[in-house]
């Protein structure tokens, strides 16, 4: 007995599968009970498969997705297209048609990940998508199945490999943002426009994913706030480094009593947490549980090897499940209401860097504006004056959401004082 | 309907189950399928049963095995008693009369795995054991049901919190080995006989575990080579730490091509791998493999909730096969014939300590000891002489086991030369 593959795209990660197969056929088969065989591809045009021929790839490849939809051989169907459409099109049609789809596309995942999970239920199919966050980190199935008698509160998550490159850089070598930007676009990690890298976004749809593994909740994309490294300005850098922290981009998603909150913020983080170690392209994700406590899943974000590593996890997972002939569960089996957390109720540390004209008194004026929204300090530096403007850096204790947009508005409101930077400090 | 288990043990691991299950009751229900419940409690005596009692813990408690053997309703048992006997027959017995059995019991499995493995597929039933490694982190499922389609050819564990604990004191506070054994035994971390935790037998007892699900293969715990941390001595601690790395306890396991090497020993950790951030009695599983490259599995190595979160996992992945009424998977699928590497094919850097009288070319000779084996140095250090005594330190570039068993032999038999520890050295 064979499992046919029906392959949609023939790029970077997708070719990856055959290296996978070919390397570790033994064991796949044997774990996967099944010879797994790709047996169409799906290509943009003749040029490309004639092209893809010429460079050894010996399968049979197709322009029309019909070939592959009317395919009663090919039994799982895998999307590594990209992008919104025509993938979200394909993948509903294969799952219409009865078909097994597995995919690491984190935009559509993310954006219209509901729809595509209930067409698989109502088909009786799998959809599953462990590459689509952290590449190659095994993170999803295990939220989904190690994770099963246990609460988690919290899950932070470097989930960026560009901008952690990017910011690695910037706090190891004193690189500036440009600088580091392009280093990672002749490196091939960032794209001609970086920007679903540098502004977040993309670390934002992996927060979309994860809240559904984690917590059983599907929220809106739009729901996320997500800033990005752009943000960040060289002696932000240096600072936090003075302070004992390293800026990351860190995507958060927390549980209160009211609801979950989900954000992607430059945050610093203390230099004896997990998530500090975590730097070059490499991503983690750091889980606090009641019962495991903390735990974190770190490795690569990205790279052909690695998500196609994931994506043949998934493969032949749905191949057991038919060698067996049982019931299809969801890759997601934790689904609970959606409640978004309210503002009062989420809180952090802050990091505040203010610039204030160079006159005496400054210090005080800034710590009563503060005082006002009762927030208290836990550092506070004050750098040279230069050009007759200081740079007063303050570490807050803990304060909620409410308190932080109070405390911005009036720092922003006050005519002393200009609001250079805001970011969210992590506890040890 | 209800799923029910039958406990053997109510120490301190089997209470954290009720805790789970109260306070995870929806959760854990619903990826079931099915209500989980405690049915019996095998414990030693009726007064530790009315102890029990009396301390509000409402279950049915029994003093003979036969009591949940003999009950057709309870189709789990769970055996938290460690240790190898009784364990080793009440297991037998579970798995003959049909039963499912979750262990977490390490020696036992590292020991008499193979034994109870087959016993459990003669009867059809499953016998799952994720927390015997590496306590709260899902690192044995992970491996079962993640790297299916990738083939591994290292790990590296921190895999004892004790040693872990200790180390870390005497790397960040400069204690002694001594003092640092008083805290851990203080702090309930090491039993008043440590000889398990500080000679590397209880972390090459997870190394046998986890050569099963990473390699497929079933090694004899005696071909384990271990040493563990009551070997390093205080200036091992600080030279290591001049040179740029940190001493662990790590237990490694490597593929060559002539077969597998497994061994447990105090190691230098450059500071910038990420086992050198492990901390306290917290552990990690850092895996190389062709597929996804490097990846990392932190979390608590022990304690209540982390080990009762990796028990209920497996009662709760049993429990769906009971639902399903589908046929039963071995916790780990992936067996090869057994297969031990040859020793030159096994290969690292080295640290030695030597200590030489305070002579003139001492250096020149050692260095000359070290050539006659063609082996070179990466770095060396010459500490100042003390009482006509200096301590020469030197790490060596990869050098093979047969390089190295011959290198300490010339030391050893050399006069001018006593060698005072040696330990490998990771790469970056």
């Amino acid at each position: 007995m064979v499992v046919k593959i029906g392959l949609l795209g023939f790029g970077t990660v997708a070719s990856g599968i055959p290296y996978l197969l070919k390397e570790n056929y033994s064991k796949i088969a044997t774990l996967a009970g099944i010879d797994i065989e790709i047996s169409k591809v799906l290509v943009r045009s003749m040029d490309e498969a004639n092209r893809l021929v010429s460079q050894g790839n010996n399968y049979d490849f197709v322009t029309a997705i019909d070939d592959i939809l009317s395919d009663d051989e090919i039994t799982i169907v895998v999307e590594l297209m990209g992008r919104i459409e025509p993938a979200k099109t394909y993948i509903s049609q294969a799952l219409k048609a009865g078909k097994h789809v597995v995919s690491a596309n984190k935009d559509l995942i993310a954006i219209h990940g509901q729809e595509l999970i209930a067409l698989a239920q109502e088909n009786n199919v799998m959809f599953a998508y462990e590459a689509a966050v952290a590449g190659g980190i095994p993170i999803l199935r295990t939220l989904s199945e190690s994770f099963t008698a246990d609460k988690i509160t919290r899950i932070l998550g470097v989930l960026n490999g560009t901008s952690n490159y990017m910011l690695t850089k910037m706090v190891e070598e004193g690189w500036t943002y440009e600088k580091a930007l392009s280093s990672a676009q002749a490196l091939g990690y960032a794209e001609s426009d970086p920007t679903n890298d540098v502004e977040g976004i993309d670390a934002a749809y992996k927060v979309a994913i994860l809240s559904q593994f984690g917590f059983g909740m599907a929220i809106d994309f739009d729901s996320i706030e997500h800033r990005g490294i752009n943000i960040i300005k060289s002696n932000d850098v240096a600072i936090a480094k003075e302070l004992g922290y390293v800026i990351k981009l860190v995507g958060d998603l927390q549980e209160t009593h009211s609801g979950i909150w989900a954000e992607v913020v430059p945050t610093l983080v203390p230099v004896s947490h997990p998530l500090a170690a975590v730097n070059d392209v490499m991503n983690a994700v750091f889980v606090e549980s009641i019962g495991i406590g903390q735990s974190m899943y770190y490795g690569p974000g990205a790279g052909q090897k690695p998500t196609a590593t994931s994506v043949m996890a998934d493969i032949i997972q749905i191949s057991r499940y038919l060698v067996d002939g049982k019931a299809i569960k969801p890759f997601n089996a934790y689904v609970r209401p959606s409640q978004m957390a309210k503002a009062e109720e989420v809180s952090s540390a802050y990091y505040f860097a203010v610039e204030a004209s160079d006159q005496p008194g400054q210090l005080s004026h800034l710590a009563q504006l503060f005082e006002e929204q009762a927030i208290s300090f836990d550092q506070v530096l004050q750098g040279k004056a230069d050009q007759g403007k200081a740079l007063i850096t303050v570490i807050t204790h803990t304060i909620n959401r409410k308190q932080l947009a109070d405390i911005m508005l009036a720092i922003e409101s006050s005519e002393a004082f200009i609001l250079e930077n805001c970011f969210k400090v992590l506890g040890e």
